[in-house]
């Protein structure tokens, strides 16, 4: 028997694309011998769907979708996501289920019985658990078949869950196991997605083939990295990390196993293709090609500049040069030559005039009243305004470029520097940016003479707004190397304050930051949103209240 | 005995403030000869807490605010709502509890059963639901206890859940029935509420005591509305909506019944009630005194401006009358006349300066370019940041002014006039804008003349941006009679195109108007929070993906 693995970058609502695009890669892996080919979880609404999951019509469409797929099913086996009606009029309104079809029929239907619900999944708000577990029998195999989730109980070793699936399926003795996943990017996810794979077929002693999607849907991220994983617990296979993808295996072969063939996982490398893909999937999946960002000279700008060159073509970037009376000389160089170096399109617009503008417009209101963070943020909203005016005009879409650690503690201005459809780096803490871009200076082979396209002086001089005379980020924060392992326990470990101070940490830089991370909630509210890479990203994966009155 | 009811308004995370809150009324209580007091869900941390919940050290403060209470309960009984550790490590890490706590002891716990997790609420994020049910003892008396949803499933006829706590405890035979919740505001929720808590008496036969929270949290507004309904079925008393209270009840007269005290309940009356709250609990739970808004001369702008004024107070209200070339005379004097009779300070900055420095600025980018939606973006982004810098300056909280039918179509300007900390209107649709207008002309008497503060002009004229010449809403959008009552048939009621269609809905008009509201998910996802008054808003409630390509 001969199985193929479609790691596919489906669309959320776009029923006929995503059927096309299955129907394609079915004909092909029948062209190549396959009996079977596996599709990801929900594949063919795409994932995550959130609420459209409500609208009837929606459903009904999801259907249509299967059944287009199951009449393309006579001569080869399609393994297929989908969500369904729940018949009984208890529990949940739906099922997210995996079809089985074959022959043009609908052989099988397992339902997910696992539901995460915990950072940014919400499938019990949608989806009733299964709670009939059968294996399906196809040319003389018997077939445990999963759903995502369903495989991350190993062994019911995980306080979340008290159902363990594949362990009810196996009295029924299968052969191997399939499982559709939509298993969103982290740069730790890969090493953990095959660990948990590894863990199943350990438990069961049966090889397993996981599919995944990959592409991105706004912030979340799929890496695809499919895997096959034969009985000796050696990864026969491991699908490229970020593009699409078609393989056929022979399961004898699976069976045999003694092959490895594990991809390597480096995490700044992970992150940046995570971030490529992220980019070019948010454009494309909006019907946009040019991106538009301001340039300050700055790392954070540079990196994001980079990426989005990277990801859209240098002719599809353009970027805003905005200085301001207090942007060093130095600033607008190396944002020039980084345009420059980089070939793409930029403009210099000096923001005096408006910012002017508006000193005079509030002459009588600010009367007497002394200079403060207003005043910079004024800078601020009058770059964020022409972007916009860019944007809006050619139809470019703004790229934002805060990072984590800004986004964390609210250095930043809403309208101003947090404007933009899409935040590049705020899933990134400064001191990775500054390990990216390395790693863009020794991967870009733009230049004959050597030597990347970031300018040595952004990496190098201390992070600055430039908002007032001499301004630097360490006047109101804390050293980046001290700031961003504290973020980091608060955010991704959520360690407290007495945890935190029992780490190490000084206990008044503690109660600081925490103080700024949870005062700042209304500013990451409005934000940009942002391309999920750590395992715990500001928006749907980290929901706070804003009127909370807790260690702030 | 007797029952007292505690209707507060806690604080998320104001752990101090809170217990402080329950120990006063709790005092106050047994000085009325109360046997016992009810107190809300969650009410030692205020709800709803979202991931703070994930933080050992809230749930630690949450038991040490329990036993502050215990040790309070020496000759009261206190009943409150508080998450509770999950001792069995199968299973989600909390309860959601409600604790009996009598003699400077915990008599009993009963955890929350049916977690609702659908629009607003996420609780099985967080929580594992009770299986276990038992009655508690009090000075002769058998008590159910119960949490919030756990009445809304009575008969088991509720299609989301498969148990029934009160069902379960019935084998015990209770004398009557106690229900702390934390039950959000719709404008329809009160009555649903009564009829939700008559049903479980009529099934039950014996009385119910019904502890709701008040005020708002962010977007999220409780009504209270805490109710104590007889064995006959007659409402025996409703606390006032909108207010902290705490009554006393003897229990053998409300076993008697014969009573009704059942409050009216006009739609517009609440929304606006519940809109005054919203406002002020923002302001107070951030620790803001002082609000600035935008007037334009519209009916929006002026709605929000005189709910700001009755709910902090004219001397806390500011306006910025901004008008540009396009405005028209009698915008400008009708937001004058509007301000000038409700005593708010306000300022008048034209904006034409700013908006020429821009246009200036964008010179060389924008020749040869057709002027376009562009430009009137920048003037929407100049008013936003005029907005934002008196904001900064002077600690005024900016208020938005769009309205539900704007936000569902994207007809405004990110961070121009969606720009704000609140957006007082966002869910209240244009038609229903006008009935508000209306009421509030009713119901302010600040004039010896009569009339109320609204300008007739601001009501009658034909809604219009100002920002092109001659330029009205109806250019680009159908008439409000007509969009309103379609959104509210996508949105409130998740009909799909062949349903809107079957109801005698345009088809042209349907396709045209469900594309609007999805490719502008982008918009939302970066709006202030929206006071929520619907039983659908935006926010939370209704989880879109940017990227889907559905209905659009």
């Amino acid at each position: 028997m001969n199985i193929a693995l479609a790691q596919l970058d489906y669309h959320i609502g776009n029923f006929d694309g995503n059927v096309q695009k299955m129907l394609d890669a079915a004909t092909n892996a029948q062209a190549q011998g396959a009996d079977l080919i596996l599709f990801g979880e929900l594949a063919v609404c795409g994932y995550p769907p959130r609420d459209f999951l409500e609208f009837d019509d929606f459903i009904r469409r999801a259907g249509e979708a299967v059944d287009q797929l199951r009449e393309a099913s006579e001569n080869i086996a399609i393994v297929v996501g989908a969500p369904t009606r729940n018949p009984d009029p208890a529990g949940k309104d739906l099922y997210n289920s995996a079809y089985f079809l074959y022959g043009k029929k609908i052989v099988g239907v397992q339902h997910k019985t696992l539901l995460p619900t915990y950072d940014i999944f919400d499938e019990y708000r949608y989806f009733e658990p299964a709670t009939s577990f059968k294996t399906i029998e196809f040319k003389g195999k018997r077939i445990a078949l999963s759903v995502c989730e369903d495989i991350w109980n190993v062994g019911n070793e995980n306080p979340l869950y008290t159902v363990c699936p594949l362990d009810e399926m196996m009295h029924e003795k299968p052969d191997f196991i399939l499982n559709i996943s939509a298993s969103p990017f982290s740069y730790k996810q890969a090493r953990t997605r095959i660990d948990t794979v590894k863990a199943n077929v350990q438990r069961y002693g049966i090889p397993m083939f996981y599919a995944n999607h990959v592409g991105a849907q706004t912030d979340l991220i799929f890496d695809g990295g499919s895997v096959v994983v034969s009985s000796d617990l050696n990864v026969f296979d491991e699908m490229p990390y970020f593009e699409e993808n078609l393989r056929v295996y022979k399961l004898d072969e699976v069976v045999k196993g003694g092959v490895n063939n594990e991809q390597p996982k480096e995490k700044i490398k992970l992150i940046h293709d995570a971030l490529l893909i992220g980019i070019r999937d948010y454009f494309r999946k909006l019907g946009f090609k040019k991106a538009i960002l301001g340039l300050s000279g700055g790392i954070d700008s540079a990196v994001t500049a980079v990426l989005a060159a990277r990801a859209l073509g240098p002719d599809n970037v353009r970027c805003l040069l905005m200085p301001s009376q207090h942007s060093s000389e130095h600033s607008v160089e190396d944002a020039r030559q980084l345009a420059e170096t980089l070939g793409i399109q930029y403009d210099l617009i000096p923001i005096e005039p408006m910012y002017e503008a508006f000193v005079q417009g509030l002459k009588t209101q600010f009367w007497a009243q002394p200079q403060n963070v207003t005043e910079e943020n004024i800078q601020a909203r009058v770059r964020g305004t022409l972007l916009m005016a860019m944007s809006n005009k050619f139809g470019n879409i703004l790229l934002n470029t805060s990072n984590k650690s800004e986004m964390a503690v609210g250095y930043g201005t809403l309208y101003g520097d947090l404007a933009g459809g899409l935040a590049v780096l705020a899933d990134v803490y400064k001191t990775e940016i500054y390990e990216l871009a390395q790693y863009l200076n020794d991967t870009v082979q733009l230049f004959p003479h050597g030597g990347g396209p970031i300018p040595q002086n952004s990496i190098e001089k201390p992070p600055s707004a430039e908002l007032r005379p001499g301004q630097k980020d360490s006047d109101s924060l804390p050293p980046y190397e001290v700031l961003d392992p504290l973020l980091f326990q608060y955010i991704e470990r959520r360690q407290g304050p007495r945890e935190l101070v029992a780490m190490g940490f000084d206990e008044a830089l503690v109660k600081r930051v925490l103080r700024m991370v949870n005062i700042n909630e209304f500013k990451r509210e409005q934000a940009a949103p942002a391309l999920r890479v750590s395992e715990k990203a500001f928006g749907m994966g980290r929901r706070l209240p804003i009127v909370g009155k807790y260690l702030s």
